[in-house]
């Protein structure tokens, strides 16, 4: 591999310097540790040996439509034992967005997205409206019918949401027209996600770029690349970013997310980018370091 | 009515000069002639009176859900007898963009809408995908399931569409960011639209902006505020814009196409906008005129 702008291969030496210097690795997940439903190879013992070194782990996905409690599920179902508290998703993040602004607890939240959303608002202690339950409802275009919206909505959280309806969007859509200081806050605004194995699919900034067309506001952005969660991390661990290392396969969310922060980047293969696509003369995000998988920061240390 | 930047209210004196120096005059439909299934007061005497004095009329409409001859039935059950060549909709300007640019007959259009788009393709000559026909599709996002999409596919024209889908909106994506040279045409980007009498709805500024959210690509506009159906105009009239009134309710489409294509123009206040609106500071767009309704240019002629 040939140096690109200023990033630089992993090598033996530098995957050493790395180690040395790192204390807390920040993992993406799709496209990093699992590819739709397939865990990536060497993950386990990757994952293993770092903590068997006392790195801190954690895992911060944009993808809203789980719970961080689904996604630890997800991880044992691919063998790999991950506690609730080292993952960090976009969903959980929109709702200690809320908490941490002090959301009236009497205000509502409509959600246009997934279980995953509504389930970490519930947790929060928020009161929602829409998501899942919305999904089959149909908005009437008939003469002198008026579509009703609630008036105590306060914050509407827009994520993936593969249910997505007309109904969905004009709920969303008068909330944040017509309730006073209602609040327009993104999930993320990821363009595709490897949803299956096999292809990419729309994911949640299409959703959001639906409500942006329809209200021409713009979101809150709680997730990637967006600083928010950086936040909490950085009360987790009480370490300087310059001590943590995101690992990522998309340049405009995870690295930029880790360089936003301060944080040293790696950007792996395994996912949405291609080393092609790092060295295209019109990207402008280099990571610090670039390799072809996770599992090469174990194997290039020869164990 | 004060003076409000460098617009100015319709007065008798006014309205006479109008009339001396306009020979077209471009309706906007909705807000202006009708506002859902409801004649706009005063309508039909102020058509008639302009025809009586020779004056050419033509209805610009950015609702691409009907095609021109729905237009037509609409008009007819409103009492109003108008020709299909009298109507120019972002659905038949979809289709004449594809004509004119010479897109190849072999090609299919995917449409993310509804029936007018469809059948002003058609009736253009072009095979279409999509459209209504879609509307009770599912995307099933299921391990090692490939969703296929036809590699035919040179266009995706999308307008609004109120059986918007996860499965539209994959099928769309796939073709922009996989089919080589695919164009992406939007009929307009109204953010929202009097689709019932009581209120507003998403428009197809909501559906264009999941798109544009999806492929990170801009679209060709056909319909307001592009100068694309001018040409047409043009074509038909053989005037000088100079000679043409667009009257509309909308700042950032109606009046800002006719100032785009050098015509007077004439805002009333039937439709989205009120004159607290156009007066405020962070408005840009001023009509040559306003008034509170169309039927003023009869009334005002003291007829």
């Amino acid at each position: 591999m040939e140096c690109s702008g200023e990033s630089r291969a992993l090598f033996p030496g530098s995957v050493k310097a790395l180690l040395d210097s790192v204390e807390a690795f920040l993992f993406d997940c799709d496209g990093v540790i699992w590819k739709g439903d397939k865990l990536i190879e060497g993950v386990p013992q990757t994952l293993e040996m770092l903590r068997a070194r006392g790195k801190k782990i954690v895992f911060v996905t944009n993808n809203s439509t789980k719970s961080r409690k689904q996604y630890a599920k997800k991880f044992h179902s691919l063998g790999l034992v991950v506690s609730e508290d080292e993952i960090f998703s976009s969903s959980f993040a929109a709702a200690m967005f809320l908490k941490t602004t002090d959301f009236p607890r009497e205000k509502k939240v409509y959600v246009i997205g997934e279980e995953g959303i509504l389930e970490e608002l519930q947790l929060a202690g928020f009161t929602c409206l829409g998501g899942p339950e919305d999904g089959d409802k149909r908005a009437q275009l008939k003469p002198n019918c008026l579509f009703e919206h609630d008036a105590t909505v306060g914050a509407v959280v827009v994520g993936l949401d593969q249910y997505i309806n007309y109904y969905k969007l004009q709920y969303g859509t008068l909330c944040i027209r017509e309730n006073p200081g209602c609040l327009y806050i993104a999930t993320n605004r990821d363009a595709v996600g490897h949803m299956t194995d096999l292809q990419e699919w729309p994911g949640a900034g299409c959703i959001v770029g639906a409500i942006c067309g329809s209200t021409k506001k713009e979101p809150i952005v709680v997730g990637k690349p967006s600083t928010f969660m950086m936040d909490f991390l950085l009360q987790k661990f009480q370490l300087p970013t310059s001590k943590m290392c995101m690992v990522g396969d998309r340049l405009d969310t995870d690295i930029l997310f880790g360089q936003n922060a301060g944080c040293k980047t790696l950007l792996v293969f395994t996912g949405v980018t291609t080393l092609s696509d790092l060295q295209d003369p019109l990207n402008n995000i280099h990571p610090d370091y670039y390799t072809s998988k996770v599992s090469d920061i174990f194997e290039l240390l020869g164990q």
